[in-house]
Parts: structure tokens; sequence; C-alpha cells
């Protein structure tokens, strides 16, 4: 009934603190005989972590992963994968200056009302830093995904205002790593890079937009009726953190389009697979995948911590001055970036784990 | 690993296609001793049955719910609701002319690709009359809310390019049911009816956007972190057939807010309530119901069938002209609203009952 | 959280009181293209009805089963499965002597404790009668168990202090239902016959046990750690109606041997297939099938239900006497034969399919 | 589909080899508040570790839990409760004279079939030593458990063919710490160490009964018709390594027994509690707790490693001699005792909290 875990077939249950001893990840369902790549799980790792950039905070973590169990000589052996990644820079004296007040647009106040206790050392279990866990198993899950052939692309395509121009097809997304923002344009890069450290000057914080790109997904993955694979992507998205809306294909800009102009025709390729002339459904029918492009967009609200004084109250009730300190990150979607991959990348192991059971 | 099942503790299992003999669903984990109101069921079941206005499809279904279980002397027993719709205008022959051929933004290629068969008449399982099912489960959830004052409502906010300009605050929402499409500024209603009845002659179709509302959830309810409230209500949203995106709370425009602009400062109420000044965060903040109003935006595409001939192909891959017929919905969003309110029921009946097993 | 639903990859979800209007089951998971025999569920049906023979209860249903969905053109679909049997005996007024007691050793008591509430008319959920839903539902399980070549035999091996003194192996299983008593050895059949016969003239009820067998299990279905093949047979068993114990292979007499005698040796036999030349392990290891034959024995109490004036209280705590009426079981073994078939053929089913997804 | 995790409410979820760099669990689910106690979860864990006396295996592991998760200041916080414990005794060089080997009446053989590769130190996941983590998880539950007033104790009742005679109500429960066998009559355990001794010297093994007694238990925990109570107690327990059966109540010594002899009448006693005279059903009836004592048994058969040569095959389906080594359990049973004791806890919290979310 909590909800710290996620997926049918390829589950994962996460636990952890922002501050307490560690966090991880127990892994339940991913198949035997997968070369597991250790490596691969720490670059997916180092991309989400912190300090990584002058763009974000500058707290330190390696975020070094330790892997308990599930893989035997270089193999998963199809028992579940425990994955440890223990806390460094805890720093419990940092938050003193918070524990009994309810920050703005935190989660400090709905904790403390559903549970009637809160670790508030650094948000605790509502931190972000929870997504580390996350990041490590949809690395595993990429490693899964690898087998056959689907590859995750996401990017920022908006920061602020400042928003890129092109569709996906127009760029060269091998630039997504190039620069610091995480935009494969570096024209834009520059310009949302520019906007990220004029906001952080100000200690202030800003929103903006990942868009996400799946290739390779073969037709007939996603579980209708209510499992549809856009349905569980965009559960996937939401539940990251300060994330407020998910839209994939036309989005809320196709509802202006009449079905004669939104409509994807059939036909078949050379080499006789089915496929649209137009991609408005962005790659998913009826919730189920049809072998075009998946993609989709997801938007990050500006991070609540600033570093400026704002009112609010204490668990009394009296109103106080909540003062923002350090170490905080101006935007998160050079960060948001990793993570918006990774979960995509458990929702597709999931279902293509799940689409198995049901072919006959 | 099939998806036909939603909620955790307050689970639904529908089933049912558009021609076959009858759908239907059964509810597990309804509490006891709830007074049963049929009629109330019966009458959300008429928000969404075709027929009902000159703005929707005219087919003719009475939609009349058969009680077979669960419930005794006009309460809940705690055991399982099963209830059954039967389908009474089947017409088979109708769909003679599309049997084979993949109708273009259908579901028919993808269900033929992932199941190797499917039902063709009339879309079969993937039928928005799938949603029928839904609307009776939704209306026991809302039986179940009302003991603990939650109400939902929901209205039709934008038609193709036609929009209401007002916030859900500055609208009287008993005025939703006043007019066929279910917006409650009459003046836009106007125009909105006239587009529908415009693109309608046309033989096309346009989509819209429905806003959602909900009052009286108390602080608690969600269930990090993969859990958390809105993204179970994103995934509700977006399984509903020809829905494109979900926003809450600042959505998509809150993006380009700065964090000194979009937080949500606390205070106390002078009944000692915990509230907040403004309502960015959509009344849920790290996952879980602060209290305030939740709210959000539902996209939903044009309906896919048109009363135009398009190309597309059939099973074998030959080119075909799809030709539309009689009876279909120019605009899905004044029979989406009952959808909306009863899958927002669901989500919310769900988490009540998920909040009871954790408090101590 | 409610428990009306049982597997995971091959999932059913179960509804109906004994006097309702009816009761029936969801099946979300059935892979699509599976021949749908519908008489053979109908004969499955009439193995467990009452009134099939003198030694069963003389009640009067049909339970004919209606199929609402998820089949076309006598195939399954891959959708949802929804099966209703009607009620047609259902003589609400028989139960008035009984609507505020709490029968002996039934499920009155524990129902009003739990719910606030039940339906007393004939146990209401409790009633055995709600395995009807269950055999429908294993009999589709049972059609998708014979593509991969797995049988389920079960019989009844002891009627109170008269047992079978052969093992499975020394049966001819094909006369399991050359007799009433639905035991293999005529001779022990014709000896249960007659004491069943002398119990029930004496108002009374006896015990018995019932003893599986499923052959052609391919070795890998099972899933560690705590959803063993055995551990998931065993849940199922004894969430039938009267089960008190369930025990396989060498089972509680396995206790008194030490492991030198009970170890089961591998050899690989002329195909080259692995063997082991005992089966005290009953076809499972570790959880896991091995290939062997899987074997089980089943307890049921005898039925609570006599033709005899008990002492017992009411609602209200006052002293009362409990009289049973005309139309009982006086031994439920006969009947639960094909209950412990149908049971089995669901957790294979779901094993089955759960191996798949785990296959690379 | 995998299945290293248990429970709805109260849900765990397992990792970890025999050998591996460690094992451990997250439970998700665990209410707020609750006094962690950890001094007591090490004290369980001492229950069940190796070479705690002369009648178990002497290997060394001091099996030290670290808890990651979950806890702030003493208290459950709502959040998953992540806990590991690290290998110490790994001798990884001691299992290269089995890689290839398939010991009879182990996992070896099925774990190779399923999975096409598996971690052969120790058995792996198939180990008994994963069953450290249940404890853990089981431990936490029982602090649960305490504040409603639920009492869990096992015992050994039978060793090899030495019997306990009392029933549990003529024991003094007290005693079963008292001696190595954890058998609460002395007398009887002098006579059950003998046996294990006896064993021991002949390099062989032997099996034998837990008794499993819970006290406490309110009327209406269990959820028909699938969950009942000793349905998911009975898989709980079958779940445990080498545990080939389960009963409860009468069990099956009760089917020779008529109804008019099994049936419990009720009463009300003195405070106006419901109470039954005799106590034939358990504490369960309809799979729901009614107030009494609920009781079973669980059969362990003899463990399969001995200290004898045993004929086999490898991997390649050569006849080899399988020889056991130094440090084995002659008898599970001093071990298995807290096992079931937590085994038992983790059923009993998730239906404390599943009954709660059904309460109105």
């Amino acid at each position: 009934m909590a909800g710290s875990n996620y997926g049918t077939a390829f589950r994962i249950s996460t636990f952890g603190e922002s501050h307490g001893p560690g966090l991880g990840v127990v892994i339940d369902g991913c198949p035997a005989g997968i070369d597991f790549d250790e490596d691969f799980i720490q670059a997916e790792l180092a991309r989400r972590k912190p300090g990584q950039s002058r763009l974000v905070t500058q707290r330190k973590e390696n975020d070094g992963v330790q892997i308990l169990s599930g893989v035997f000589e270089g193999k998963t052996t199809g028992t579940p994968i425990g994955m440890v990644i223990y806390n460094e820079d805890q720093r419990s004296k940092d938050y003193g200056h918070i524990f009994d007040k309810f920050r703005p647009s935190h989660a400090d106040y709905t904790f403390q009302a559903k549970y009637g206790i809160r670790d508030y050392r650094g948000g605790g279990r509502s931190s972000a830093r929870e997504t580390a866990a996350r990041v490590a198993a949809g690395a595993v899950a990429q490693l899964l995904l690898r087998k056959v052939g689907v590859e995750i692309k996401s990017y920022v395509s908006q920061v602020g205002n400042i928003t890129l121009p092109q569709d996906y097809a127009d760029l060269d997304l091998d630039l997504i790593e190039s620069n610091d923002v995480r935009c494969p344009d570096p024209a834009t890069a520059a310009l949302m890079e520019e906007e990220i450290l004029a906001v952080r000057k100000d200690g202030d914080t800003i929103g903006g937009v990942v868009t996400g790109l799946i290739r390779g997904v073969p037709p007939g993955w996603g579980e209708p009726v209510f499992d549809k694979l856009h349905a569980e992507l965009g559960k996937a998205m939401l539940s990251i953190n300060a994330c407020k809306g998910f839209e994939y294909g036309s989005g809320f800009a196709g509802v202006t389009l009449r079905g004669s102009q939104h409509n994807d025709g059939f036909y078949q390729d050379e080499e006789g697979r089915v496929r649209t002339h137009t991609n408005r459904s962005g790659g998913i029918q009826g919730g189920i995948s049809n072998g075009e492009d998946i993609y989709f967009r997801v938007a990050f609200k500006p991070v609540a911590t600033i570093i400026q004084d704002q009112t609010s109250i204490n668990e009394d009730g009296e109103t106080v001055i909540v003062s923002g300190k350090g170490r905080h990150d101006p935007c998160v979607l050079p960060r948001a970036v990793p993570i918006v991959d990774n979960m995509a990348a458990l929702v597709l192991a999931d279902f293509c784990l799940r689409a198995r059971s049901g072919q006959w």
C-alpha cells in the first residue's frame, strides 16, 4: 500500500533518505544472463550526481554504488539485485535551522501531516536524492533494453522562456552530453546556461522541460486498458520530484487540430513493416507501441529552495522566516535528463517482460 | 501482467468489448457499510452514454447496469461488487467493411500486432465503450468519497481553439450540467457547441481539454515515491481513450516562473488549519495532498473516426480506403467529463483506503 | 488489499454470494489464441455442481456459465474474459431461521466481526458456492495448460478412516470418474460411499483427503523465494472452503526419515533428460519444478452444517439452538476433486506465464 | 513476476546469496511511529544464526544488521526500511568441488534449468541463509504487532520419531529458549538433543515439526476468499527452506472426525466476548480470525546435505560422487523456530494493516 516500489515484472523497491546512512534499491525480476556493466551504472549515476558542473548544486557526493547480490561472474542470475549507495555528505548540522519549519512548496508539511513524524534533514525521503536509486535501477533496465535494441535519449528542450526550436528529428542527439545543460543544440544551450547562471546569481530558481525520445520499441508493448504504455510513462515521469506535467505525441497542442489533420495514415514500407506517414500518435496507439519513435515532454517547476527569505510557518503554526542556504540547484533540468532516461528505461523494461508473458 | 485492473486497496478489474455480449467490472476492496445508491450509478452512466445530446454519437445504448453481488439490504458488505452492462446495439454487420483494415490513429494495428487476433467490431476492447465499466466503478468510489467529504467536479475548458478564460474559482460549477458541452460558462459553452456542430457538419472531429477539480481531500493522501497522488491521477487520466497529456497545478505554464514567484507560502488560518496563500502546487506537495483544492488539466485529441475517406492499409499490407460511417462523436469532450470525474474518484478512493492502512 | 483475486500473470478476480443474483469471475492475462472450449468449462462446472449424485447436497443449480468477453470466433483474444453464473435456486426464505445466529464452525461470526454486516443467506460470500467461479476460471487455465502438455488429476484418497492404500502410480486414474466418490479404486470407493451414506443417515458429516497429481510440468516453473511452486499450491488449496492442511512429496511422514533415506539422487535418462531415482521431493526442489510428477495431499474437515441440534449464540450473545435443515453435503470430498483440479490449474497457468517473462 | 517479495500492505523485498557480498531486505509499508528496537532485531537474528549451539552448523556468521533508512530518532518514519547483513564467512573455495554438480534434493538442478546460470557457492539464492533477511523483517513486524497485543510462540514439537506429547496449552512456553532444541518440555528436549547428536555422528540428518502459536489476534483479520488467514500462513511456512507440509487447527487428524464432533460451539464469556468451547478451528473461521488462539504445525524434511557419499550427476549428465563436507546442520528444527516465528509475524502484520484499510 505504500508506494516505494514500481513495476510488475521488472519490479523495483527503493529506500533511503537524503541524510540517513544510505539509499538503494532491490530489483526483483531482472532476467538471468544479462551482461552486468557496472561501469555503465556508475556513469549514469555520475550524470545525476551533484557537483558535476557549475549549473547544479555544489554538494559533494560520489554516489558510488555497491552491488550486493544477483550478479555472478559478470552476469545477472535472475535473482534479486540489491544495490546500495552510502551517503557521504550528511552534514546534519546544516538542517538545524529548518527542523520544525514548513518550507514553502516543499513536502515538509505534507510528510508531517501524513506520518506524524519526518526526517527533516535535507527533506528526508522527499529529497530528490532519492532519485539516485532510480537511476541505478534504470541503468540495469537499460542493459536489458540494449539486448532488444531499445535506446532512450532525453534532453533539455526548455529553460524558463528559452525554448529549443527544433524537433527531435532535426537535432544531433549525440550532442546532448556536449554541454552542461544537456541541450543538443549548442546555441540554445548557451542561452539556457546564461539564464541559469543569471537565476543563480539572484538566489532564485527556474523551471523547464525535458523532451524524451525512445527508439527501437517493437510493436506490441503496453497493456490496455489501464496500463497503457503512455499512461505508465506519464506516471513514471510525474513521480519525479518537481514534475508538473506530461504529454506525448501531439500533446496539448494537438487538441486544436481536426481529426483529418491529426490522423496518422498507415503504409507498408519496403521491408514489409507497417509504418505511419506522420507520427502525431507519438509511437503509441491504444496504449500499445506501434513501432514508431516514442516521444514525450515533461514539465519541471522551479526548485522550491531559493536563497531568499520567505515567510512561512513552523509546526506550531507560528509565522517564521525561511532562509535558503548555500548549495542548491538553480535549475533541475540538467540533472533531470538522466532521471527521465532511467525512469523511461524502468517503464520499458517492465513492458518488455510483460509482453513476453502474454505472447503465445 | 495484463492491464485491465486498477488500484491497490480499492481495486477494480474491468472486462468487455464494444460488440460482445456485455461489459462490466468487479470492485474488490470496497469497504462494508456504504449506502449503495444505485440511482446515482445509473445517473453517472447516463452522463457518459451515447445519444444523450446532438453533440455526441447518436448510437443508442441504455447502459443499464446490473448489480450481481456485494450489496445486501441497500449497503455494501465488504465483498466484491460485480456489475454488468449488457450491450444492446451490437449491429455487427456494420463492421464488415473494416474487419481487416487498420484505421488511421486507431488501435487496430497495435492490437493485431500484440495479440495476433482482435475483435474488430467497433474497436473491440480498444473502444471507448470500455469506459462505461470505469464510470460504474467510479460512481461507487464517489459514494465512498461522499462519506469523507470529497467532491469531484470536472468540466470542458477548451474545444479546439475556443478556451474558457476563467479559472475554476471564478466559475459557477453548478452550471456544468446546464448545457450539452459541460462547460460551466454559458457564453463559452455556446461557442464550443457551435464549433462542434460545424466540425460534425464537415464529417470531421476536434479535440479539447477537460479541467478537473477535487475539493475536500484532507492532508495526507498519496504514497511517495512512485505512487504520488498526482502521478496516479496522471496515469488514470492518460489511460482514458484519446488522452494525450496531463498537467496539475501550475503545469507546463509554471516552468517559466522563478521559484520566488512559484512558491506557495504557508500560513495558519483562523481555525488553526495549515493553508497556503497561493496554490500553484495544485493541492499536492511531495506527492501528498496538503488540503488545498486539487486541480488538473487533461488533453484529448480529436476522435480518430471521421466521415471522410482516408488512405490506409489492410492486414495484408495493401493500400485501402477507409470510409467512416454514421454515428461517431465529433468531439469526445462532453462525454469525457464524467469519465474524468469517475477515474479521479477511483484514484482518490484508493488513496483514501491506502492512507488508512498506514496510519497508526 | 481485499482478497478476492488470485494470480500475478494469469490473474482472476471473483465475485458473488450464495443467494445473490449471480457469481462470476474476470480473468485478466489469459494469452490470445487459445481454443476456447466452452463445453469443457461447462463439464468442469458439472463435476462441482450440487445434485450430481446421492452423495452430495440435493440442491438444484444448473450452473450454466455465460461468457461475456475476451473470446472471438472461438479463440481467446488476450483481453479479459468475463464469466457469469446466475443463481437459480435462491430460496431466501429458507434462511430466516438463522439470519442472526452464529452457526458453529461457520464463518457467520467472523464475517460479522470483520465487516459489521453480512449476507446471511446460505453463508453469503463464505459459502462454498463461491468455488463455482474458481472452477470456471480454472477450466480456462486447463485449456492453456493443455497447450504445453500439463495434465492434472486429483482424486479422493481418504474419507473418514477409510484410506486408499495405493500410491498414485499404482492406480488407474481413468477410473476417477467411474464412481460418485471420485476414488479411482472401485473397492475402496464402495467403502467410502457406504461410509458417506451412513453419515448422511445420521444427519452428520465426515472429512477426508484429496490427493492431487500434476504431470507434464517442465523444469523451471516456480518463483523463489516466497512464491515457490509448492507454497502457491499450498495457499491455493488452503483457500478452498473446509481445507485444514496441505503437504507435498514426502510431507509430514517424511520428517521421520534421515537425509540419507530421503534424498532423491539424480541420473540422466536415455533421452538425456535429468531425472531422479526416487521422488520424495514431489517434483519440486527449491520451489521450482524439476520435471518429475508433482503430487500433494489436501485435508478437508467434516462439513459444519449437520442435521442435528447444536447450541450456539446469536448476534445479541443469547444462547440459541441451531438446527440444520435439508439439503447439505454429508461429505465435501467428491465435489472437492474438481475444485482441487482447477485451483491447481490456476496456480500452474500463472507460473507458466511467469516463467515466460523471466526467460531470456 | 519474480517471487522475492511478500505482503500487500506490510511488503518486503529480499535479496542476497549465501556467498555474495551481503543480503538484506526492504520493508515498504511499515507505519510511522513504531519504537524501533534494534536490539530485538539483532536478538532474533541471533536465534537463527549458525554456530549458536552444538546442534547446528558450526559456520560462523555474526549476522549483524545495518539499518540504512526509515528510522529517525528511534522511531519508524513510514518510509521504507532498508536493512543489510554483510556476509563474513564466504570461503568460496569450499565450493569448488560442487560447482558443476547437482546435489541430491538440493535446488542446484532446478536453478540451472530455470535461469541457465547459478551462483553455486553454498547454494546461492536457494541457501537457507536467505532466511536471515526474513527474520530481520519479521522482527520489525513483531515490533508492530506488540502494539496491538499479538504474540507469537513457536517451538519444536517433533524430531524424527520423537514427538512432544503435550498440547500447547499444557506447556510452559517460557521454556522454549531454555534448551538448544527449542522444545518447551525439558524431558522431550533431552531426547531430541540425543537424537540430533546421534544423527550428526552418522553424518546424517533428520527432520521434524515446528508447532506455531499466535495469541492476541483480534477477530477480523484475514481476507477471503483467496487470502484467507490460514492460506497466507500456509504459503509463508511452505516458502521456508525444507518445509513439506502445513496444517492448522484440527489439521489432517481432523478429517476422521464427524461434524458433530468437530464443530466449535459459540458462547459469550463474562466480558461479553464471543468465544468457542473448543478450538478445532484453530482460531480461524472462513479465513478470518475469530479471537481464539491460532495454532498450526509445520513439517520440515531432513536437510539434504549429508556427510556421506552420494551418487548424482553433473551439468554434463555424467555420474559423479557428491561428498558432503564439514559444517552442516544435522537438523534444521532448532533454527527453524525463529524463522517460523518471524514469517508468521510478516503474515500477521500484513493482515493487521489490510484489515485497517477495509474498516469504515
